[in-house]
């Protein structure tokens, strides 16, 4: 019997440097990867998303649709794949239906070929209009479940779940671990358990590497029968990243499984990464693994966000406190999984709640989560909280999809777009400013200086190994420097003492 | 049914330093983790051997076999477990039969419990001698596979070694992959053959973690019966050194499988070598995940030393044929496993072969492997090369096992020591010389200064994060200095520009 293929995602154009580098790779340091990263045989390449399309008009002055226009021509042989935030867009806040279908469109004419469409709070509703426009232009309706780990998340629920995004025409399912809490059995459990229920439907799963186990996971989910995995390039990869690609090829070898990948060209482009991540080493973070998420259940970056709130505060004694009002927060909201935006407001609430008494004060955003405007949560929220929420805010609790709620904004999006200096008329352009109001109208200004790389140039990489080499070896004796003091240039000597 | 209990061996303290940081790591950095180490449910504590006996008394002015006394105290409750080079004891030549009993009695009387015998080239005959000693001692005498790849390294292979090392009375049988050779399957089928072939004999699996993949391999292991495995506390693993071990007890949660380890004691024992690692950083290495070993066969330590040999004769380009020559090298020498001393061996000779014409000139040591000197390897030895090496050394070749053509050789160890000055009169230096006989004269001398510790102090290691902050803030203006030329003093002002 030949072995059963493994189709793999490449990580490396989008999560792999959103998670390692904070989303800060210039377009230049990818396009010479890309002819080998679209020969080597993967399922797709994850090259798009909010962070990405973020940092290119924050930090990049780097047109995020002329990214993708790019990367499809570079990869005329690849699925190009993105993650869109259901109703969210990449934006922050819910858009109404017709800027869903635009985006979609514009997305998928620009080169887009699958959308891996997820939400937040696992809610269906935030996912339909953006996986309908997907099926109606013709592309890959990928639906995800966003794992984590509640009373009531068991994986009979998540099971449920995948049959939602069926119902809805998913034309495959994303199993989704943004927080590395996906265990092996779990990963095994979950993926037998959707085959087993629905037949064989395409199962993708994405963990990242974070505590250190989850390779393991992606081998029990191949083995339940995962059809798609997902992994970066090993020079892009591991810490608060995702599991190298060529030890996921190494781990199949001998096995009745194949990811049918060229190795030749895997070690090409791991060579060019290598190359590239030391520019942007000032942006990584140290982690390498931890596991203290499976006791506290509170991912590390929003552990250090609290942290600095409670500092701000002269309370960073606190903390203990906080992480145990963590869990009654997240249990009393519903058990949302922790993740951008739920994990930013379950644990500012609980800051909150320590530090000024429970509930007591709530921010917007918490009062807004438990009447419902970000939709559903898995768990019912506490009707006692509930009620506080309406009281604070004056504000009734919807049961309503959030978007039913909107109005059509499309032509009130174009003319905000209109009055902006450097708008180039195209569609595009009103998405980007329709999702990020607050940094388009500078892009659109300052887009004719072209992109910029905040990577260290070659020459400063020359000069810290200069420094580096020097310093592994010591000072030996006197260094002499030529100083130049109000006019007058003298030969100094320095000697440690 | 209640999950399988899985042993877990510690390794923190002998092979994670040596592997992360070129075994440096002083005593005084170890001694506050002690108390949760043996606490923490362990099935051993691995935590003397070769190198960090060399480094002892090579580095750090530490004498090992008092190094062992402290651990015997501190983890009272502990099997306490070391690594043996079979014949070798520690140190870099074969020892007499005497020597080996004399070395094993003394390790046990000090404190050892657990003795992994090995030997590099899997001849059961180089370990008979250290195996019965331990056996004579009462202690645990556990049996070496050193895993590799090869064509005559079979999984068949591998379980008839694993019978050879139960003939000869092991207790148990471990699996060692030094070079993160061991794949998922192969770890499945050399366990279960293992299993199905001997019945329930204890197997320990030990595994680096350098191609990122070998924690699949021990759940591989484990599912297929594997009764131990070796780990490192997450703040001393991963890179060339090992898998973690709160991600191995994450990985088993939930499935049929437990460790039973305090999960609060393993927290504590990482934060003490969180805090101790960064003082040692000069000592480590930049690899974090390294597959290139499955095509190239070569162990990295090994391609640095060929690289460094034809650079040092200007043939730095060469690099390539050398790699070539190497896997026709290993086959002529009947396909010795790529450890030490079998790898500077073959490794040198490759270099050898392409400088200088195949074989026209040998190195004494390959000579002395090829005609048997070192024992036999699992592959017959390319008899056409057996013959030059005799003609060239004018040896003959030998059948027996090579500790059989030693004559008794204590009498004139102990004089050797009692020539040196420092010696303090007991067996144990009597055993440090004989091993170490280029290094222990010095440390005998030096000794009474008392230990040395390699590590950064805290001030240095502040001083350097006040530098790096300084750095990540960039210099904001002109900083200001008073420099002292010629007696008079200046005030100078330097800008970046």
């Amino acid at each position: 019997m030949s072995p059963r293929k493994i189709g793999v995602t490449e990580l490396a154009l989008r999560d792999a440097h959103q998670s390692l580098m904070a989303t800060r790779m210039a377009m230049e340091d990818m396009v010479e990867a890309c002819e080998d990263i679209d020969k080597a045989g993967y399922w797709s390449v994850e090259c798009w998303g909010g962070a990405t399309f973020d940092a290119c008009i924050r930090f990049l002055n780097e047109d995020p649709w002329e990214r993708l226009r790019t990367f499809r021509k570079l990869m005329p042989n690849s699925r190009l794949q993105m993650l869109l935030r259901g109703q969210n867009l990449l934006g922050y806040r819910h858009y109404e239906d017709m800027v869903v279908d635009e985006f979609v469109e514009k997305s998928a004419e620009n080169g887009m070929d699958v959308f891996r469409v997820f939400d937040a709070l696992n809610d269906p509703r935030n996912m339909a209009q953006a996986m309908a426009a997907v099926k109606k232009v013709g592309k890959h309706a990928q639906g995800t479940i966003c794992y984590t780990m509640s009373p009531v998340h068991t994986v009979e629920g998540f099971i449920k779940s995948a049959g939602r995004l069926l119902d809805m025409g998913a034309e495959s399912i994303a199993l989704k671990d943004m927080a590395a809490l996906l265990q092996p059995q779990q990963a095994y459990d979950i993926v037998k358990g959707i085959k087993d229920t629905y037949g064989d439907v395409q199962i993708n799963v994405h963990c990242h590497s974070t505590t250190g186990v989850t390779l393991v996971s992606l081998m029990k989910a191949i083995e339940a029968g995962a059809d798609v995995v997902d992994t970066a390039i090993s020079s892009m990869s591991l810490g608060p990243g995702h599991n190298p690609t060529e030890s996921l090829v190494a781990m199949l070898e001998g096995t009745d499984y194949t990811t049918g990948l060229d190795m030749d060209r895997l070690l090409s482009i791991r060579d060019h990464f290598a190359k590239v991540r030391p520019k942007y080493s000032e942006f990584e973070s140290a982690t390498l693994v931890d596991t203290d998420i499976f006791s506290s259940q509170i991912p590390g970056g929003m552990l250090s966000n609290m942290e600095g709130q409670l500092k701000a505060q002269g309370a960073g004694d606190r903390i203990r406190e906080v992480m145990e009002e963590v869990p009654r927060v997240k249990a009393d909201a519903g058990h949302p999984p922790l993740v951008t935006p739920s994990s930013q407001i379950v644990g500012t609430q609980a800051v909150f709640n320590v530090l000024m008494g429970r509930y007591k004060v709530m921010t917007g955003e918490f009062a807004d989560l438990m009447l419902g405007y970000y939709g559903k949560c898995l768990g019912d929220p506490n009707p006692e909280v509930v009620e506080m929420a309406r009281k604070q805010t004056k504000k009734d609790p919807i049961t309503v999809r959030p978007g039913d709620l909107l109005k059509p904004e499309w032509d009130e999006l174009v003319s905000q777009a209109e009055g902006l200096e450097g708008y180039n008329g195209t569609e595009e352009d009103v998405l980007t400013n329709a999702m990020f109001p607050g940094v388009a109208p500078k892009f659109f200004k300052e887009r004719p200086e072209g992109p910029k790389n905040v990577g260290k140039t070659a020459e400063q990489l020359n000069t810290e190994k200069v420094a580096a080499n020097a310093k592994s070896k010591g000072i030996q004796g006197p260094a002499k420097y030529n100083v130049t003091v109000g006019g007058r240039s003298h030969s100094v000597s320095v000697e440690p003492v």
